[in-house]
């Protein structure tokens, strides 16, 4: 799949509801813009932690499932977990999933999320399963 | 501030672009549901694990919010990490956060997510570090 | 397999030489104990958070493999997280965990360790994959 | 401090006691080895995830320690996370501490855990409160 596709794909989800849009697709290697505003923001008008734990996770689902042949497996999200390391207030982040493990039973994925300077926002581990259908 | 005032406080925000809304809050106790449908869902159709992170995070940073002084204080989310029990297709959500910490400088929060038959959904965990202002 | 056994079992290990012992174990609950002193602390003298994450990993990964049937499946242990809640010098710290989930192909442990007058000095959680032999 | 000095503060703690040495250090950066034997292995003769834990959580520290005015601040380690990759059953182990923020407030290292071969055994991440003396 291209990352039309994957945009397609998350019509109507929680992920096209965030304005997540995928921008690059690869091996063990994902991109995705999302917006700071109303739709992520908190009441302090902060990105709010949890628009940054969504956006990582999607892309380390998205990136299992491209790895597998979904017709036989399907990789379910065990844990997740995030370090939020700077507040932002606006603009668009930019999350960068890369596989640290992509093994039979377990993937692994490290998510980094930056501000349009290219400075650390969150820092985001995935945990996935594989499990056969 | 009682539950009301706290869903207005989340107007246009993630929170209330999720349909998360508060129903309970106490002293290092607050619960708030979300709804499982197009907003919070991933491709498959089952509840985005980024939806619960949003949903114990919102929880817990207004658990935090409420012990605090926020003239003198405020509520810094440094971690959030969470389980992903059991997959849910639609209804409705409830979230629980309890006070495992209430410190100077820092509080820990338990968030668990049940269905509506009272099934664990996610277990979580949010550190918050308190920053004067 | 009773306490005694279980501590047997451990001998010539991580959980021996840290001097860790079990003194409780039932369905979906476990108890053990450690020391603070030389084999547990870190240079300020203080409990090592890796001590406290030992534990807590011993204590699920004990609790799993009971559960099973080791003739078939192993119990491996995923992801550990912990919070270090209070700061611990000597004496002995409690560790007891509880079953968040038992399901087919995945355990999740919650983990406390309280000191000797119950306050709390770390929670920890532990996930667990279940696999076939 | 040079790596040895940083080995004779570790003398009579959990680190030594876990046979863990540091190889290198740098600004942001370090590296200890551990060996896996009696002291670090688990029932099954595999690699204890806690000492995985340990391991990392004692480069995490000390990397944040070296980096404070300590007559002034002490660090704090309020979090640590780490998903066990591999099973290893003997040899040494090296872990390496990155730092992914160093800021006034807080620190989070990124540390992994390598075979001899350089495979990924386990990877973590710590998070350190830095609090006035």
């Amino acid at each position: 799949m291209d990352v039309t596709q994957i945009n397609n794909m998350c019509a109507n989800t929680l992920v096209s509801h965030l304005g997540i849009e995928f921008t690059e697709v690869g091996d063990g290697y994902l991109k995705a813009t999302m917006p700071v505003d109303d739709r992520t923001r908190q009441p302090q008008g902060l990105l709010h932690g949890g628009a940054s734990a969504a956006l990582a996770e999607t892309l380390g689902s998205v990136g299992s499932a491209l790895r597998l042949d979904l017709s036989r497996q399907v990789p379910v999200g065990l844990e997740i977990n995030a370090n939020h390391i700077r507040a932002i207030t606006g603009g668009t982040v930019t999350g960068t999933a890369t596989a640290l493990h992509l093994g039979r039973r377990t993937h692994v994925w490290d998510i980094k999320i930056e501000d349009e300077t290219g400075r650390l926002i969150c820092t985001s581990r995935l945990t996935i399963m594989v499990v056969d259908r």
